[in-house]
Parts: structure tokens; C-alpha cells; sequence
């Protein structure tokens, strides 16, 4: 039976309820999720307590969310508190009025452990190899190393997009003045952090609202063609240039940039600047933006029980078949397509010359050519793409989500053309899914009936290439269906092709 | 449990399969559909027999539809067989090989049976009145007359794009004088059509391929915003400038139009000079395209067991039903959300004006505001526009399907913009669809948590508008929620309004 878990992520600024169905170590997906700006570390001084407005604020908040997670059918509650609770003098008393009047017992998480289920969140959604990853939130900053997916070090500091604006930013637009004192603040607050200097040949990852509104309002800018912000790059240029633009707003001009989180419109300034420091701080280019962090990193802490530390051995194949089993898919038809698809991709090496990322790849779209059905028939192909497209994938670049949509998008029809995905890829790339798509192709017409008829395949390459399937009853049909798709090997690979049957 | 009809329709030309899931008056979805270009009239002379190599290809196909049926769970298949079969000398013969090598029993339709159920298609799929509709076939065309979605009459004559392009078509690009031929026999077989001329307040439907064709051709060209060809309407004048660019054109270069079929490349021509003498003939400017026809009029018989005729009480409620049953939708909280939208509604007449259509709309927009949930959490509003723009909604016009989209894409968040969907709406859409949508969210927000605590609402015009929501349990939450969408109703409404509570 499904499960469900609610996790509630309490923070200085932002506070946040997932609600997630699963099946432990098979597959989930996002149910539901409320995001309030109840701004719970507003206007704490320095007797460091909790003031009595925001207070109420989350205290209401905490009985919707509760509320809301009864009426959702969710058998467990993970309320975890961050930096604003951690450090308030006042926390105890408050933890006990949510426990009396919402019901829940929160787990508040010390900077280390937040730094850690940050660290969950985005070690099982990035490829990332050798990696710093930052969380910016609200009223703290976490700077974590990864080597080889493992947790290795991390470091907090209490500042965070709220704190430093309320303390910086006292202007509208902000005076040069203020907007020096907050680069040399955030640049001060940093200035122990001598191992994200250590950087050479990691990558950098970032997670939070802020990172994620700084991406989406990028993207909105270049006209971006797909709509996600997990697994964007943006460069550190790219940053310069936008927190330029902002500091030269007016709240109002900044509500009403495209991508832009109204709830965030005053902070985003104060986040940015955090992020640009750490940046230049560790001479990174460039940012991968995360999705995922702390409260995904606590979701799969219960996904893959049992796993210590709880990392998805396979993440994209993982990614691959929950995403599949989630469109209902029809595991059988899908394995066999998967099967000859990459018969077809390994006995044909000598012709495409590809390696061990694009048979990957074929293998992924093969598992998802027919996840539109879930759409509709009629063009099923181009509602997989557009699946694919709006999916954050865990582990795959957009570069990589494009390949994937385009190769379902051409699987049963059509020329290959990169259409605004062009954009996403590199050179080359028309070129090797029109290759990647043939052989699909293929694959998928020798399944027609979706009867395993054909049980395997040989290839002899001559000038031109012959293909016998072994099949276990009559296959007219697929063999004459497959033939169709000469055609466009030939434009693929520039050479004849045709396919014999050998019955058993 | 589901069941599962196959339709098989032998045509002259075009050869197809349909696989139908459906529960019996409750809900349908199209599963498969294989098509094959057997073209069984080629070659057909004076003798009017059916030739050999037509015959083999007929076989085969049969051969492989019925396998597909038997691989997809189909119980029960329906083979219908039009005019190629109706009028060839050699039929019996050919129909007992089928019979004896296929195992398929075809019923033999008569062209009124032919018309009748074409008609069945589009009388269960467009909102028309009083209206005549045209099947253009391979081998014939049917012309009939339609009276409060009555069959009132019909005419046929076996002619098609695939006998007048053999006989007319005899070079690449067609000869000024075959041109001239081909024109002046589409006119002598249609003379004898009197009735057609009394269309004075009639619409016209169009069925099969070549109008679906021509449709996609002209959106093509015309950068048309969703990919839509069922209710898509175009001009006789459009028409009229598709011929000249098509007869202008030759064989390799109408196979590389955008949009075109190539199996249709050959025939389009005559089936378009068909369509526009037919058009010329009842003085129609327009022409809706219907995306169903025969296959789908042989279904609905099946659906709609025991209704006589088949024919939906009522298409446009079905069709939203249909579509949110097969994504799965939340039926109680969608009734909830509708009884509330609708009540919003009546009460605000004086301030919107809005009649039985808009009310109508919201309605269905209420039913259907959830249904991206199927594709996933994370932008289910996008994922909802998406799907109803995707899908040939029964008995809705683009612009209808527009609105819909429009509403539901900003049923939760978001400043409504019509985006390229402008194309397809009326001026006053934008207006209209920013005060139902302001309806439709501040609906949605009292059922945040999906709860049903609000019972009934009342609403006082005065300066501002205060709405009271009488509840059957705590409803902070939705008070509060419902009060954030004040901003939307005061921009779309011009006027202030407050949500208070009053418990029962």
C-alpha cells in the first residue's frame, strides 16, 4: 500500500509542508505542498527571542499544515525546525505552545544535521561528483563538501537572506553605501571558511528559495525553453550582472520581474549577494541549482530505509523507472523495446563509434518512449517529450533531459529536428539522436504488436547492414514494420539497411 | 471492468484500426489506432474487380489488425468495409478469403450506412445545429444533412481524392488542362445535389483524412497555436489559396509541406478541389473540422448501448467528465469547488453580467481545474492547460478550449495573460477570463484543504463586497486563504471583497 509522509520544514523565513506517497525503495511522488512567508525570525534583537506576532503566525500555520496533512491520508509528520528556533531564547516555550495547540513535536536540527539532510537532498537529485554544495535560507548559510556522494565536512553560518536584510538593506532602492557595508558583511562572515578555497575541480551545487528565484528570474530573462530550475547552470557572470540589476530596483520593479517570488522580492538582493560571495570565495564559474535539499533529504531518509547513508544506488536509473511506474507504464513492452533497442546500438559500434553514455541514454528513453499514453494516444510521442521536459530528473543535465524528450518525441514518427531544445544541447547532438532515435525506432516497430515475437537480434555490417531477428512465431508483421524505418537509418547512418526474419 | 472494442475500417485508400477501453455510458479512452495506406481501390477498372497485389496487402493488414486486437485484450471487433469493397465485382470472393485467412466477418456498409455513421461521429463530437456534413473518402464522398442533431438525409457518390486523382491526375505538377478536367468533374458529380443549395444558416462538418489534412497544412503554415485539428474551422478563401499552392507544387515538394500525411501527398489535390466545389456549391464560407467519424460513430453505437439513436444527452458535460475520469481526478473535492465557483457566480451577476454560457464554463473549469495532477505536483496548473489543449474536448469550440485552459492555468497562481492562446479568443476574452478565474481560485482557496467544511455561501453587494462562508467546523484556514485572492477579485472586479466565516 501507498504511503505518506508529511515533512514540515520550519524556517526564519519560509516555511514549508511536503506531503509525499510512496512505496519504501520503489517509487514516490509529490502529493501536495504549502509554502508560507510566516517569517518567523522577524525582528528578533539581540535578546535573541522570538517576537510575539510571527509567533502566531506559525502557530496557525502549524495547525493548517497539521490539519492539512489529517486530511491527506498521512500516516507520519517529520516537523523539523532550523536556524530561527535553534538560536531563539524563547525556543522552549514556543516548541511546547506548537506541540499544545498544532499537535506536532518539532525535531529541531542543529547547523550540522541541517547542513547533512541538505547535503541527502542534493547528493540523491545532482551528478555531481567532487562537489561544495550552499544552502541559503532565510536566517542561516550551509557550505558542505562532497567527495564520492559522501557527507565530508559542512560549515553554518548564521546569516541568511532575511537576517542580512534586515539588518543591510534600509533603503528603497538600496543607498551604495548600504550595499557596501552588506558585501563586506557577508565577506566578513565568510572569511573562516578556508577550505571552500580548496576547490579546484569540484563542482558547486546550490540549494534554497533564494538560488532557486535567481534561476528562475534568469531564465525568464533568456527566454530559457523548458521550465525547471533543478539541474540549471548559471554562471557567476550571470549573477554579477543580476545583482546589479536588482540593487538598481525599487521593491515594486522587483515584484514584477517574470520569475520572481513576490515573498522574496525584498530579500532576493541580500540572498544574492551570499551566493556571489561564496562564489568569487571559491573562484567557482558556475552554479548547479538544486531542487532537492532539506526537506527531500529527510523524505528519503524513510524512502530508502534500511540504506546508511541513504543514497539511491542508482540514482537515474532509479529516476528513470519511478518515473516510468508513476505514468503507469507497461514494464514488459518496455523491457523488450530496451532489449532490442540496445542490440541494435552494440552490434552497430563500428557505425556510430558511440560509448557507454549514449547507450545509457538510449536505454533511459526506451524505458519512457511511451509514457504520453498516460496523456492521451493521439501524439503520445510529443506528450512523453513534454513528461520528460517537465520532469527534474534526478542526476540528468538539461542537456541530458533534451537528449531523452527528443529521442521519445521521434520514436514512432516524424524527422528529427532539435526545434528551441537546440538551445540545450551541443554540437553534434542532432546528429547523434537522429542516430539514437533510428535505432529506437527500430526497436519499437519490431515490437509492433507488443507480443515479444522477436527474441534476438544479429547485425552483419556489409556496404549495407543486414539485420536477422530471431523470433518464436510469425512476425510478418513487425519485419515488414521495421523495414519502414530504413528510411530513416539511412538519413542517420547513410547506409541501406534491411531486416530478415529467422523463425525458430 | 473495462472493455475493449477494435473498429477496423476498410477503406479505398486508407486502412485503419481503432482499440477503444471503455465502461459503457461512463467513460472512454482511445488506446491504439494503426493506420496503413493499402489503397485496396488502386488499379480498379471498367470490370470493377479488386487486383491482386491491393488484395495481398488488404490480407496482410487484416492479418496483423486482428493480432493486435487479440495482443491488446480486445473482446470484441467490428470490420466495416466502405465503397472499394461495396463495388467491386469480386467481392464476395475477396471477403471469404479475409474471412478465411484473417478470421475477420466484414460487415459491408451501404453508403447511407456509411453516411449514418460519419454522421454519428460528428453529432457526438461538435456543438453544430443545423448543419450539413462532408465525409470525403478514398472512393466516395458523403454529403448530409443534419436538423437538431437528427439524420435527416444523405447523399453519396463514389467518388474520392484517390479515383479522381487516378483518373485526372497524369502529370507532376498537374497540367493546366487535367487541372481544368479534374474541376469539371468534381462539379457534373455533385450537380444533382439540389439540396445542398438550401444551407441558408447552416454550418458545415468536415470528416476524414483530407480535411484533417488540409487542417493541419493551413495551421502549419500559419503557426497556429495548439495542434488541435478536431473543431479547428478554416475559410473558404484559405482553401481556395491551399489548391493554388498545391496544384502549383509537385509530388516531392507536397510531401515536405509541413503538416502533410505523405501517403496523402498524391491525393490531397483532388480531395481539396472536392471539398471546394462542395463549398462553392452551398455557398459555405467556413468548414469546422471533425476529428471523428465513421470508426467513432461504429464506437458511440457501442458506448451508448440501448440510447436510439446514440447520440450523447449531454456531449459537452460528458466529454469534461470523460477527461477528468480517465486523469483521475478528486471527484468530491471538484464538486465542491464547482457548487462554490457557481454560487459565486449567481450571486455576483449584477457585477459581471455574465449569462448561462461563461456559467457553463466555469463549471467545467471547476470540474477540471486538478487534472494536471496526473502529470505531477510541481506546476499541475501548466500541466492541466496542457492537457485540455492537447485534447479534442466533445462539442467545444478552440476558443472554448482557450478559455478553459486559460482558467485553469490560473486557478491557484499567477497574473492571467492570454499568451499565444490570443489567437484563438474573442475581444473581452482577457476581461472574461480574469473575473471567472478570480471565481474559480477564490472557490479553490475555501477548499484548501479539500475538506468540504464550507457549506454555503453568501454574498452583499455593496461598496465592497463581503462574502460570507457559513461552515461546518474550523475554517481559519480557508477564511484566511480565500482572503489572499482578494487582490485577483479586486483587479478583475474593480471592487474590494472579504471573506468572513460564520459558523453553524
Amino acid at each position: 500500500m501507498q504511503q505518506r509522509l508529511g515533512v514540515i520544514d520550519l524556517g526564519s523565513n519560509t516555511t514549508r509542508l511536503i506531503i509525499v506517497g510512496y512505496y519504501p525503495h520503489h517509487s514516490f511522488r509529490l502529493l501536495d505542498e504549502v509554502r508560507e512567508n510566516v517569517r518567523l525570525a522577524e525582528g528578533i534583537g539581540a535578546d535573541g527571542l522570538l517576537r510575539p506576532a510571527p509567533i502566531e503566525r506559525a502557530i496557525a500555520t502549524m495547525k493548517l499544515f497539521r490539519s492539512l496533512c489529517l486530511a491527506s491520508g498521512v500516516e507520519q509528520i517529520v516537523p523539523v525546525a532550523t536556524s530561527a528556533v535553534r538560536e531563539a531564547t524563547n525556543r522552549e516555550e514556543f516548541l511546547a505552545r506548537i506541540e499544545r495547540e498544532a499537535g506536532l513535536v518539532f525535531r529541531v536540527l542543529s547547523a550540522e544535521e541541517e547542513a547533512y539532510y541538505g547535503y541527502l537532498g542534493v547528493a540523491n537529485s545532482l551528478s555531481l561528483g567532487d562537489a561544495f554544495a550552499i544552502d541559503i535560507g532565510g536566517g542561516s548559510t550551509q557550505v558542505t563538501l562532497l567527495r564520492g556522494r559522501r557527507f565530508i565536512r559542512s560549515f553554518s553560518q548564521p546569516i541568511g537572506a532575511l537576517r542580512l536584510s534586515d539588518r543591510y538593506v534600509k533603503s528603497d532602492p538600496i543607498s551604495n553605501k548600504d550595499f557596501k557595508a552588506l558585501e563586506a558583511a557577508a565577506a566578513e562572515r565568510f572569511a573562516g571558511l578556508d577550505w571552500l578555497e580548496e576547490s579546484h575541480g569540484h563542482t558547486l551545487a546550490g540549494i534554497g528559495g533564494t538560488i532557486r528565484t535567481l534561476a528562475d528570474i534568469d531564465q525568464k530573462l533568456r527566454r530559457y525553453p523548458i521550465g525547471l530550475t533543478h539541474a540549471y547552470v548559471f554562471s557567476r557572470e550571470r549573477l554579477a550582472e543580476l545583482i546589479e540589476m536588482l540593487r538598481g530596483m525599487n521593491i515594486r520593479q522587483r515584484e514584477d520581474m517574470p520569475g520572481m517570488n513576490r515573498d522574496r522580492a525584498d530579500l532576493i538582493l541580500a540572498g544574492a549577494v551570499i551566493l556571489h560571495t561564496l562564489m568569487k570565495r571559491g573562484s567557482f564559474d558556475s552554479i548547479t541549482v538544486s531542487g532537492q535539499g532539506l526537506r527531500e533529504g529527510l523524505f528519503f531518509e524513510h524512502f530508502l530505509v534500511g540504506e546508511q547513508p541513504p543514497l539511491f544506488a542508482d540514482m537515474r536509473g532509479f529516476s528513470v523507472q519511478n518515473m516510468a511506474r508513476n505514468y503507469g507504464y507497461d514494464a514488459i513492452h518496455a523491457a523488450k523495446v530496451r532489449e532490442l533497442s540496445l542490440a541494435l546500438f552494440d552490434q552497430l559500434t563500428p557505425l556510430h563509434g558511440f560509448g557507454a553514455w549514449e547507450r545509457e541514454l538510449l536505454g533511459y528513453a526506451s524505458t519512457l518512449h511511451d509514457i504520453g499514453l498516460a496523456v492521451g494516444y493521439y501524439d503520445h510521442h510529443r506528450h512523453g517529450a513534454y513528461l520528460i521536459q517537465s520532469s527534474a530528473m534526478q542526476g540528468f543535465s538539461h542537456r541530458e533531459i533534451a537528449l531523452l524528450a527528443l529521442m521519445v518525441r521521434y520514436h514512432r514518427k516524424g524527422e528529427v529536428g532539435l526545434g528551441d531544445l537546440d538551445e540545450l544541447v551541443e554540437p553534434g547532438d542532432a546528429a547523434r539522436v537522429g542516430q539514437l532515435t533510428a535505432l529506437l525506432r527500430m526497436a519499437e516497430f519490431l515490437e509492433r504488436r507488443k507480443s515479444q515475437v522477436v527474441q534476438s537480434l544479429q547485425v552483419e555490417i556489409g556496404e549495407r547492414v543486414v539485420v536477422s531477428a530471431q523470433t518464436n512465431g510469425e512476425a510478418d508483421i513487425e519485419i515488414w514494420d521495421a523495414n519502414r524505418s530504413a528510411g530513416m537509418f539511412r538519413k542517420a547512418f547513410g547506409r541501406e539497411i534491411e531486416i530478415v526474419a529467422e523463425r525458430r
